[in-house]
């Protein structure tokens, strides 16, 4: 199977960790919109504008799944997308939301973080309620994605910044929800000791093997890099985090 | 006459009250690329693409000159644009540097700061070198676009930022080069307590009084706000930062 994996940047890498660890495709097509990054910052109508961009893109390499890694894509134009691709599209959010219900109770209290626009599409917080969660907290922290970018991640910048942020919250579980995150969770996890992390890797991946039966292949995964532009540096970072 | 001002997004904003106070046009036509912000982290190519394509939105609107407020396409796509216009273009650099000559001895310690892109090019550098200055630092500081995006002008959040960026240093003058930063000055003036501070805003407008002769006129301007995506946010903006 060939998975296209869309990102609005280098963030989507995480997921596509994920992805090679459990190695559940031939081949992995991956195309991030480097040149108008970030989208968490941007309107609904733009993210969708952007997103079906990126599925003309994607037609040219007959995906048999595409995959938007992007959180804030699957906020807000997953059913565009769905719509207009001639093939399956998962976003992350779902799949981070039974990621949650396995691993916490329906009376615990959930802590979702992100950017603004996955913040404010309140996605997770409705399937959460939906699946019977009350104590849940959301909350947008966007300035995660540049310290992350800055490769700041840990020291006194990203402790004021948890400190901003989290101060007087106590959770039992954390939505990482952003791509970008799951490269601060050590930070996150010393200052939340008691918290469970839901990665948007990790719960796709669950997703794909539970919900849609993907069973992981003998074969090594072959992967194929697209950025909107620098895709020398989408590729150094690639070798940095996924050791590809 | 009237005034085209090109930003990235909505910073460009801090050059317009300027603008505003020493009242210099008739009118003032404000483009922010608020759909594809922020350009700083950009390339120079697609800072160029985008920037030419700004420059058909303004030729609709005939101006007599064009002014970007935005450093980073200072740095990258002035002459492209100077090419391409049919009418003038100045930039925010060769004018920041005109500013530090008359606030700065040869001798004195100038720290530029900016975005990755504006301090890559290197350009407030080799000005300030052609005019004979020889102790000068240049950092970028990329953070502080963020936390100025967040309303952060103050706080612990801040001060670990400028301390993570500004440890060590000791500038007589300091080069604001980017039009977020004029939000933060008061907390950077706290850090750096002697240091004079060179904002863009300022510094074009004496530009323009002092090179090209363009003098205070008795009306007042109109000003027309436009933007790429969501114009209710950068004219939500305009009201606070600049009361119009």
């Amino acid at each position: 199977m060939r998975a296209a994996v869309f990102d609005s940047g280098v963030g989507g890498l995480t997921v596509v960790k994920s992805l090679l660890e459990h190695n559940l495709f031939e081949e992995i097509v991956y195309f991030g919109d480097t040149a108008r990054v970030p989208y968490g910052i941007k309107d609904k109508n733009t993210i969708i504008r952007y997103s079906l961009e990126a599925l003309e893109f994607f037609n040219n390499f007959e995906p048999d799944i595409l995959i938007t890694a992007c959180n804030s894509v699957s906020a807000h134009a997953l059913e565009e997308l769905k719509t207009s691709a001639p093939y399956p599209v998962v976003g992350v959010i779902e799949p981070g939301v039974l990621a949650a219900k396995k691993r916490l109770k329906k009376d615990e209290n959930i802590l979702i973080i992100g950017t603004n626009a996955t913040i404010s599409s309140k996605k997770y917080e409705r399937l959460l309620t939906k699946e019977g969660y009350f104590n849940i907290t959301s909350k947008p922290t966007p300035l995660f994605v540049p310290l992350v970018e800055e490769e700041i991640f840990e020291g006194p910048v990203l402790e004021a910044a948890m400190e901003h942020y989290f101060k007087g919250l106590n959770p039992d579980g954390i939505i990482l929800g952003c791509t970008h995150f799951p490269l601060i969770s050590h930070a996150i996890k010393n200052y939340f000791e008691k918290a469970k992390l839901i990665h948007s890797g990790e719960a796709i991946c669950e997703y794909l093997e539970e919900h849609l039966g993907i069973k992981e292949k003998n074969k090594e995964t072959r992967i194929e890099l697209f950025a909107s532009e620098n895709p020398s540096k989408l590729k150094k970072i690639a070798a940095l985090w996924c050791g590809i």
